[in-house]
Formats: C-alpha cells, structure tokens, sequence
C-alpha cells in the first residue's frame, strides 16, 4: 500500500490514479468525483476509507499504484492523459454527469489517455459516431467506408472503436479523405485490440487520435467495452449505426446517444439481411432517423438550416412541363398510327376545338407529327 | 347527340353514363355529381349545360352514349357496376371528395365497375395496398410477394395495381396464400393490362376482385394511371411502398395515402440499390413508417394494442442473467490458464473476499472451474 500523504498530488495525478483504480462507467466513482474532486477522493481511498464500497473493491489495485509513474511512462510513449481542466477537455463529455446510468454503467471518465495529434475537443467539436456490428457484410462495410469518407472529407470527425466490421471501414473511410477520425478503444491505447489492427490503430494514432479511460497496458473486457460506448457516443453530436444484428454492441452505442439527446441515425438494408435487423429497429421503434448517404447526416447534426439535402428527384422529362390538358391530349394521340381530331377528342374527353388547338402547340414543342389533318406521336 | 329527355333515367343509368362521359379523377364532375346528383349533372349534360366547361369537353363522348346498353353488356360478361348507393359501396372512398386534388385529380369515383366474387365493401373494412416499381428487384419482388402472403394469410386483403414486378409479386403472394386480393386498373375489366398479366388478372376475377373507374372497353392512359392511384390509397387503411425509384408511380399513391390520412408504409432496401431510393425518401422526408415484414403492417393498420409485434431480439445467453459485479469477474478469470483469487480481484477492481464469493457462486453455475484455489473459465 502507499504511503497516506493527504494533499500531495496534483488533481492531474489524482485522476490519473483513479483512472487505474477504477472500471470505466462506475458511477459510483464519478459521483464521488465530481462531488468532491478527485484529489479529495484518491485521498480518501488510500486512507481507506470505505466510500460506498469504493475502497473495498479497488483495495487491490492500491498497492503498488503509482499514477506518477504512469504519467511520466506514458508521456515518453507518445501518450498524454486528458483532464478536465485540459484546454482540449471536450465539455461534451461532462453530459455522462447528467445522464442517467444504462446497464449499471455511465458518469463522465476521470479523464482520457489519448495518442494523437489530434486535440480531442476540436475533434469533438464537429464529430459523427460511425459504429456497427463487428460482422459486416459487404454492403455495409462499403457503406460505413463511404461515410466515414464523406464526412471527414467535410472536416466532420468519424468516431468509432476500431472493432473489426464496420468500425474498421468507417475509420478506413476518414484516413483515405485525409479527414479526422478518433479512435476510443476499451484498453489501454498503447495496446492494439483487435491485434490485426494494430497498423489501422499506428495510423490513426499518428494523424488522428487514439483515446481511451484506461491507462496504458490495460486489457480490455466485456465490461469495457460497453462501457467505451459511452465514450464514443458522447464525444459525437450524432451516432450513425451501419448494420447491427439485434445482439449488436452498436444497439448499447445507440442508446448511450439517444441518452445523452444525442442525434441517432440508421442506414438500413435488406429486410433479409441479419446485420440490417437491428437497425430497421432502431428506426422503426427507437425514433433512429433514416440517413443514406453522407449528405444525409450533415443535415441532421448541422445546426439547422445549415445543410439541406435536396429531396431525391429523377430528371425531369419534357412531358413534366405539360398542363394536365396537354398530357391528357397527348395521351389519346396514337403512337403508330395517325388519327383525326374528332378521334382523339372523344379518346381524350375533351371538346375536338380544345384538342386542335393543344395540338398545335403541340407540334411547335415537337410532341406530335401532323399530316392531312391528323396527328400521331412524333418519334423520340 | 341523344335525345334530351330529363329524369328518364335512374341514379344507377345516370352514373354509368358518367363513368363513360368524364375523365377518372376530374374533380369538376365529382363535385358536380356531389351537390347535384349524378341524375341531375346526366340530364344538364345532356341538354347542353356548360357546367363549368364539362358539357365542352365531353361533348364528342356524348354522342352514341347508351348506359342502359353498357350496364346490361358488362352484366353478361360477369362485371357489375358498383354504385354508392349499393351494399358493397365502401365509405372510405367518399372520404375521397373530402381530401384535396393532386396534380389536378381527385374526387370520388362515380362507381366502380367490378369483375369477381369478393363484396368490395368487406374487402376494403381490412385492406392493406401493397405498391411500387414496375422494374422491381428480385430482392423487391420477394419482400412483396412474402407481404402480400403474410396480409392475406391474416384475412386481410392485399389492393394494387396488377402492374409488372411489385404489384404483381403482391398479388400473387396473397393468391398463394388463399387469401383475398383486390387489382385496380386503368383500363376496363374486362381488359388485360400488362396483357402479359391475363392469366393474373382471370384468377383475381375468379376469387377476389377486379376494379376500375373505367366502363369496359376503355384503354390506359397516363392520366388514368395516376387517377387510378387514388382509388388504391383510398379502398386501403394503409399503403406499404416496396421499391419505388424516385421517379415510380408509387410514390404518387403514397402521396394519395398521406393525403388521405392512411397510414403511409416503406419496406427499406440497400441505400445503394436505385428502386429502393424513394422508399427511403418516404421515410426520411415524409414520415412513412419503416416497416419489414408482414406483423409491422399488421400492427399499424389495426386498432391499436391489437397487433403488436415483438421488438426483435437475439437468443438469450446464460451470461445476460448475471449481475453487473458477476461479469465483471467473470471477464477477469483468465480463459486458458488458472489465476488465484488476488490477481482475478485486481484484474476485476473489487475486493478479494467479493470475488471469491462470486466464484463460488458461479462454480456451481458451471461459469468457472477451479483447481487448488485457482480459477479458469469453464470450456463451454
């Protein structure tokens, strides 16, 4: 056990103790936090005092801590620890504070180890959650990469965790625009979980930013994972879920972002499709709003106003400019053979003075061919 | 020109002479026959009253008009003409003269001529139509078919347009199944068109119900078809949209839905597939309910609380049943080697004693296994 000396860390150390102490999303930890701070409560702890059962559970986790030695280690790797009281703290991530818990998780991390040149709150400032299920079919890997493109093409950063499937393209996605991206991982982010993307993870790390709540060389659990999704839907202003069978960990991510009044988005897929099941869900139950493309997303998460899609419309064919009148005579003009005005009147039921003078006109436009007095539908 | 002679001739006479006279969807005429009588508006018509431009415009068709002959024809060849004042008359068309025009049509129908054994009027009180594009996907197709089989399975009738590809699909899926199904046409009944689709439209006439605004004998047109829509919308509580590309006819009858206060359905596809684009602009832009299979429809087309389905979820693992503490410790016992009590406590954050306890909780659970006071995970 260390030595009990009330007083001598720094906030910074505090938190940074507290981070190896605790499991990411107790709330108990991050109520006792913002009640008293975190110097206060790393005081506390190690002059054991219980703290609603804090004490006991982390009572191993106290020998041997040395928070200063994990700065000092962490800082020769390239990494930083992320504090409130850091220019770069995104205050979007005090909102776990005011957020109810979900599954026994929630409050806002004592800070973040982050790896990245990125500054975490400019990230923040303008980011979209990308999340999915670790088994993607191919539709929705493609889907997830083209997103991730096209909003950090428009300097909108992809959040995601990095996972195999979905998370992976949407990352992948951002890195080939050149845009920003940042990954929330469920271990330490000195670690490359999943090992096979440790080049994805060296990437981001160097031109984006690799985040996480626990401390280097920390391994990650189920606990944790659920627990990052909070992370991730909290530094987004928006969280697009790109298929996400009803089992899905993105359903947990989902929401954490309706929780925190964040925007929730879908992309759907094929009624057949297992992936897309959780998704159609999400927009069919959960008041998820149905995105298809990029576009779709600014619009949603951009202050109102400030991105309008256009609603899809095919091109418009000549016909389109047409009076009602105009296409119903037309419609009563053969196609192949030439019929007389009285024919087509009564076809059309319109007056034959009405129909000849439609034709006409019509003939100017190039609708209709004339010979002798009757008429047929002129060739395309 | 026919002889002038007022008030010869029955509501029911009157009104097949309209059908035959007028345009489906000219709301001047439906309005006429609204405040007059379609008795009156016949007679005026036929004594040369303007009525707002009508007489002018159906003056070529009055001649040679012989209603009492067209009535007696169509009940030679199996095809009645359903008036408002029959049994079968369902009211949810009248709600036609209440909603406003589209693109210049609107207004309920003067009747509708019909081919087949089924009352209109029951299979309009539980109807669902089930609509889109003609170049439908086989994807589109097969979602259309197993929705038109699910409805009509549950009694309830599947309405569309007998076109190529969704509708077709959705007519057949209910004709598998037994179960009712009602085809709108542009064009007389007792014609076949796609003619293609005269073997679908024979077996609808034999067992369900074949519809139309037109008297027999009368061609498609372009007008027609979108005038047609409406009579699809309306004879329906809901319309699902399977497949409608941005330009589809569809889409109009969804507008007619909307317009007409029913409940306004899309079944979503891939975001990269064309025909499904529409279905995608409905639910993003116009509030159409996302809908995947038979039981969504269902539950939004019945009375409420009556058909609700399940939210979707995956089989349960015996893992979801343990507490918030039990996982965590069970996401610190090591998987291939054993670990002693200290080290899974630390590696969990809680406190030895805690953690023991739980082992031996989930011993018995067959969770874990243990050797010497060393625990593993439990081979599945």
């Amino acid at each position: 056990m260390t030595e009990p000396v009330a007083g001598a860390t720094t906030e910074r150390v505090a938190r940074a103790a507290l981070s190896r102490l605790g499991e990411p999303g107790d709330v108990r930890l991050s109520t006792l936090v913002e009640q008293l701070g975190a110097n206060q409560v790393f005081d506390l702890l190690r002059n054991e005092q219980d703290l609603a059962g804090v004490h006991t559970d982390v009572a191993a986790r106290l020998r041997g801590l040395d928070p200063e030695r994990d700065l000092e280690q962490a800082a020769k790797a390239g990494i930083r620890f992320i504090c409130p009281e850091d220019d770069e703290w995104p205050a979007a991530l005090d909102d776990l504070n005011r957020a109810e818990p979900l599954q026994g998780r929630g409050g806002t991390p004592v800070g973040l180890w982050a790896k990245g040149p990125m500054r975490l709150g400019e990230a923040a400032a303008r980011a979209v959650a990308v999340v999915g299920s670790r088994s993607a079919t191919s539709y929705g890997a493609g889907v997830a990469s083209d997103l991730g493109a096209h909003l950090a093409g428009q300097d909108v950063c992809v959040v995601s965790g990095a996972a195999f499937g979905i998370d992976q393209a949407a990352h992948r996605g951002a890195l080939a625009a050149r845009g920003p991206t940042v990954a929330v991982l469920a271990c330490g982010v000195d670690r490359a979980y999943p090992s096979a993307h440790k080049n994805l993870l060296d990437y981001i790390g160097d031109v984006g930013l690799v985040v996480s709540e626990l401390p280097p060389g920390c391994a990650p659990t189920r606990w944790r994972f659920l627990s990052r999704n909070r992370v991730i839907a909290a530094l987004a202003q928006g969280t697009v879920v790109v298929e996400a069978a009803v089992r899905s960990g993105a359903l947990n991510t989902a929401s954490w972002a309706a929780r925190l009044h964040r925007v929730l988005m879908g992309v759907p897929g094929p009624v057949t499709s297992a992936p897309s099941e959780g998704v159609h869900e999400l927009i069919r139950c959960r008041d998820a709003a149905l995105v298809t493309k990029g576009a779709d997303v600014l619009e949603l998460v951009s202050p109102a106003g400030s991105f309008v899609t256009a609603e899809a419309r095919g091109p418009e064919s000549p016909r389109d400019r047409l009076s009602a009148r105009e296409q119903r005579v037309l419609d009563a003009v053969p196609v192949a053979t030439h019929a007389g005005g009285t024919s087509i009147a009564r076809a059309a039921g319109l007056s034959e003075a009405d129909v000849l003078d439609v034709l006409a006109r019509m003939r100017v436009k190039g609708f209709v061919e004339e010979v002798d007095d009757r008429w047929r539908l002129a060739r395309e």
